[in-house]
């Protein structure tokens, strides 16, 4: 009986870790060599925002280092290693309150890395990335697809190339 | 040399401490005794909104047991245990993308605290609660304020009293 329960939570063991590789394995990574982070879902909310020109939902996430740097104010350059997603759907009204416009079908959720020495090339100091879809499919032929996110950052090149400016959490934020 | 470099990480450690400990003290539990929950700034993304009807734009946050039953499906009964966040801000227009709404000044966050047993009495099994301002000041006069909250929930008393529907994360929600 014993033996059985050791080979039921090995078996079990070995499914969960099998399910986490396969998880990162059936992403391919951006056409740039950026890997998808797998784990996005998990970081914490910077900021939110509505497009009214598409139609379109977003929560700005940032990874552990972005976050730190968010709440510091340190955003002027973002420190090396920060990462921020942009997580997006279509948007619809709510059911029981339709003025209130809320999250629909997934579009796609896009990335800025920073790392100012391995991107220094583009002009940046940021990698791009894009995955669509609830497929998470790289987004771009080749390498040369993040001229079109920096071609959209443009405006915002003087806030080190990023539109968000975080939220404020008053029991954060001193 | 070495005792000098122990004090210092032992004053410096009491510090830490005492700097959270003074986080949690100088904000007041809502009328109803339900205490601050100090750490929301550091849970995970349910979902979003923008009310158009009042120029707010809202995210909605789960503690960890909000956020598993979200990613489960497991949302109507929500699990005893599960804490729902909406954190409010008046809305601004982006400077660089004026079709783009995002956060200005914070409102307040808002919660709903699933304890079937505790709050049977009021008819939902959530416990309600909301923190006003930068200052967070709790809502309401008496333990009577939960009621504007239950009223105003009503029309989703068959979605369990919640008006959010998780928003989907493809990476986790299979």
């Amino acid at each position: 009986m014993k033996k059985i329960n050791v080979l039921l939570l090995t078996s079990s063991l070995a499914f969960s870790l099998a399910s986490v590789a396969d998880d990162k394995s059936v992403i391919p990574p951006a056409p740039n060599g950026i890997e998808f982070p797998a784990d996005y879902p998990n970081w914490r909310v910077i900021s939110i925002s509505h497009r009214t020109d598409n139609n379109s939902m977003r929560t700005i996430l940032g990874n552990d280092i972005a976050i730190e740097a968010a709440r510091a104010g340190n955003t002027n350059p973002w420190p090396d290693g920060a990462v921020l997603g942009k997580v997006v759907w279509k948007q619809t009204a709510k059911k029981h309150w339709p003025s209130a416009i809320a999250p629909d079908k997934f579009v796609h959720a896009e990335f800025m890395f920073r790392d100012s020495k391995k991107w220094a090339g583009n002009g940046t100091g940021w990698g791009w990335a894009r995955w669509v879809g609830t497929q998470q499919k790289p987004y771009g032929k080749d390498a040369g697809f993040s001229q079109e996110c920096i071609s959209c950052h443009t405006p915002v090149k003087g806030n080190d190339w990023v539109f968000t400016t975080p939220a404020m959490f008053p029991t954060v934020f001193k």
